[in-house]
């Protein structure tokens, strides 16, 4: 269908578009495999075991989704009738399609999201008591990076303050780390400095580290094991699943450590669009949220402009738009993003 | 059990504590009755009839609470996996035990609650729109008075903006008025100026209003329809409620107009404390919320020190309470209650 | 609206259909009341302590329905993603508009109904073990009377042996004893017999008992407690509720013995309807099982043309009704509904 | 970890062993793919509309696993709070972990399995009316071949009529096609002839074919596109999903029509055991059902036995058991089974 001299296009929607790479491709095509439901697939059990010591939990699971991986999570600590604490806008009261009331009767309360910012102290007061007359509350979650808030990265030491306020009250604390090795590329933070913070986590290969499918569960070895019964019912053991977790695997290898590079390309696209005031805010990792209320564009026109020629741009609502850097992306198509964009905002 | 001398304590724990007053229980022992399942029972029928035409609204359904009451309109709003926006300190995600995630699969995210105030612009910028990725938002529920702020009144015009905001958005508007009757004294809105607002209310006839049992829900034709086979699954199908249903008609008929009392007391109260520092916010019905925080006391001790001199107040955590003023009050409680609460706050 | 010299009708459609008598509505009208909520109502205590004794039960707890009784009994014994088994036609996977499934995420397999009828061996024979692969049991429930097997009441000997089946699978095991009271009239086993085999039990004061409103659930303080808090999430907790617990107290105290004389007039009408080939099955308590198949009348004709004579049936499906007999209706209605339905089958 | 002589085991279990061949895996090497939630990836909807050719069905969509598939169907079909009919030996109700009420609020009745047996008749009698007063029943489920009953097809005729008893109730049919390839090449019916009797079906790559992981669920268009959403909230929402599609690709075009080699196995299997008197019932496609009461055998001890000496079994029950053909098996591997087996047998 597309002509044979067309370049294709320069696409900043998310970074969930990144296509497996050759090394990937044959590690995939090697990988010893078994029957997952039985737990005997060799490259899954090996490639559970590695995450789950990256962040020194004691066992992790494979979900087909960050999403199933979030929603696992959740049902574990949060029990029908009992309430969730999060931001308003988090990966898992906003693109789950309602999963945690529809399918684990959470309860959620939400404080107002500022970026990734989060003030332990308003968190703490939100909290209602075990009892008979209010729903109590089960559990807070937080979102890193946070990638409604402009990808960006929640201090450690904010982390650290809502664990001390997770533990007065005997709530559980939830990490959806999707991007999670943004942060500790971002801010240097060793991975399981975040994973001794939290009950459960969940982590993703199919985003900034390029894998084409998969995310994983983390926490003690009782919880995965109730896990491992969740993710049956939500229809999420597979089989010969090895075969993708030997992309996950060689993406631990050999994609964490470049995310750098996806936060450099962010920073230049940031800095040649600063000057048309359309930043949503600062740019840390690989993500340039935008807003156009101030230089008067139309989040869809933007969009379909920059389709137009050749470069495609997430457009999240009237006036709201993103553009995240990956793995596929390169030093060029940043220039031709940067190119294309300016053009559109100098009008 | 109790000693002859002994004189009741002066609750002012809550407005649901009234008891069913002689001409009331009179009217439910005259009720004629029939089988309400079967659509039989003529006061039942009547009391749905009248509040409805109070209200404006095509039909009314009796529920045995305003927690089910609340909790089938919201289920005729929001379907399993879509979003309800609410204040974070509504009676609907607070009082009814997380039952609209457990049992209508519905999600919410919650704007912070400032008394009964209410900003229509942000609750407008937290809507999601409907489509594929994120959760659609389908309603949006207020509370009239407000419980936890304090028995606040939200103003008409708020409402009708909040209205626009729904229509914009093509959002169902539900009301949680246990206690509108308040509203509607203290402001002077006409009660089918409220009615004209929202797609679903409830309506509390056993709080304020003093009967013992009993609320209603609100709506169109074919929202109560599907609102009676709602009432069915959740176990509120009764049989010769009419019983009920005679005391909450009496309660119409003498218990609305003389909510003013109710606010005058609440009002002497408020005055006789406001010099402790003590009020958390203004008194404008029947409720009068405490913050202890700066005059330094602890609820639980105030509690039981007022207990021990025979007045019953409310306490909601370790620093915040409740006063509630009620039809089994009078005069000569209120002012005991004054000089009881001076007494210990003077120390 | 009715005509002074209009007979009311004789209505055998459900014993549901029963209004309190004087000497009930006196009770009501006296009752001692208080907030239920709080756990203040004497005369409700009074009712649950009176009832979990009669059954020898530790604990009871009201409720509006027999079918929220019986809902929050199932959600005491078996948690979201397990499993139920029950026989086809119980109560609780009929008449209770799926709320087992769709607010206690309960799994149900179903035994065929052989009227009230049941096979130990079948009903252990479909246990599913706990366990990873397999959604796992967790209890069974029995309905004493069953209503759509004709009133017809499971032997002492066989629900001992359900027990049996029960303890060696660990199970729980609940009776939905709305009619039970009819089982123990009809077969004289004293109620704490029946009492003694179950985890949880429905009981209800609004069909034969005559009562306008109300059901208890029994079982251990321990689930009562819990059985508290679903009350609640259920939009079950009422305030004053004492006026309908007094009425229940009274049919306690009066309406139990005299069930007798309502298995005699459906033993009169089923003596009188044999010779048409119309009954469905023995008549052994109150409740009379038309199956018109044989005699190709349809069901709903039949209905039309009694009512049209002053006679109310229960018309189920096609070819299947029911007569019940109960408080409000005496000899002479009785006679009348013969006269009534021997012409309509004699054509 | 293994000896290098060992001999792998002849793993009789289930068909979801079988680890993708060369000729799979290079086509999955090779696979174009892109972002599927995007709708992007080409070999998914490649993929996506050669399975609803083949059945005759609008559309299809891809699912991690059966199970998913099959609770996203009902989940279409059922709206929470009605009801489901199937027989109460079905994976949807047995193997699906309770998904279907934990998930769905989906209500079910279901008729005893008797091998792949169905009489509809009898799921006729079974259906509810739409109504007040009880659930109304809105799907039928079957199971093609059914895994639980041995195996068994259920033949063309049969279907048809339940599919006219669906039409005149006004019912969803959905049927669990994973093994429906196998009715196909045992019976001869065209995979047309199937797809034209339901309303919704899944259909399993990754048993017999052989895939590592994937189903379809099949339906009209716009089942199909709210399936999409249904599947993002289960949490099946993958990306660069076409590297597992290419496999089921691979598998339609090569392994579809060998499935008949597994059926001989089958049945050499059979007539080996046969005379042990331990075959639960008659083996006609790739399972062979076990029942040892007859020869006193306890199932776990045989399958202990068995593993002993490189032969691995089902173990499903105290005294079931069940033996499965399958791609990854061989005439060796079935005579090696047929001597450990016989030898074990003969005791």
């Amino acid at each position: 269908m597309a002509d044979q001299d067309a370049v294709p296009p320069v696409d900043l929607r998310s970074d969930t578009v990144t296509r497996p790479t050759a090394g990937m491709r044959a590690a995939m095509a090697e990988a010893e495999v078994g029957d997952d439901v039985y737990g005997e697939d060799p490259t899954v059990n090996a490639l559970e075991a590695e995450v789950a010591a990256l962040f020194g939990h004691e066992a992790a699971l494979f979900a087909p989704t960050g999403s199933m991986a979030n929603q696992i999570a959740l049902q574990l600590l949060v029990p029908p009738g009992s309430e969730l604490l999060v931001d308003a806008d988090a990966h898992v009261v906003t693109y789950e399609v309602g999963a945690a009331a529809a399918y684990g009767g959470i309860s959620s309360r939400t404080w107002p999201a500022v970026g990734a910012d989060i003030d332990p102290d308003l968190v703490a007061s939100m909290i209602r008591p075990d009892g008979y007359h209010a729903v109590p509350t089960r559990a807070i979650a937080v979102e890193q990076t946070h990638n409604r808030g402009g990808g960006g990265v929640i201090p450690l030491a904010t982390l650290r303050e809502l664990r001390r306020v997770a533990d007065e009250a005997g709530l559980g604390l939830h990490c959806d780390g999707a991007r999670i090795w943004h942060a500790h590329v971002a801010d240097g933070v060793p991975l399981a400095s975040y994973g001794e913070l939290f009950d459960t986590m969940s982590v993703c290969l199919s985003k900034g580290l390029g894998a084409p499918v998969g995310s994983l569960v983390l926490g003690s070895a009782e919880k995965i094991a109730r896990a491992r019964v969740v993710r049956k019912r939500m229809g999420g053991g597979m089989r010969q699943v090895g075969v993708l977790a030997a992309a996950g695997r060689y993406a631990l290898r050999h994609h964490i450590d470049r995310l750098a590079e996806d936060h450099v390309r962010a920073a230049r696209l940031a800095e040649a669009l600063a000057p048309f005031g359309v930043l949503a805010g600062p740019v840390t990792t690989n993500i340039v949220p935008l807003d156009l209320t101030k230089c008067g564009f139309d989040a869809p026109a933007l969009g379909a402009a920059a389709r137009a020629r050749g470069v495609l741009v997430s457009v999240l609502g009237p006036r709201t738009g993103r553009l995240v850097t990956h793995h596929d992306l390169d030093d060029a198509g940043v220039e031709r993003a940067v190119e294309v964009l300016t053009e559109i905002f100098r009008g």
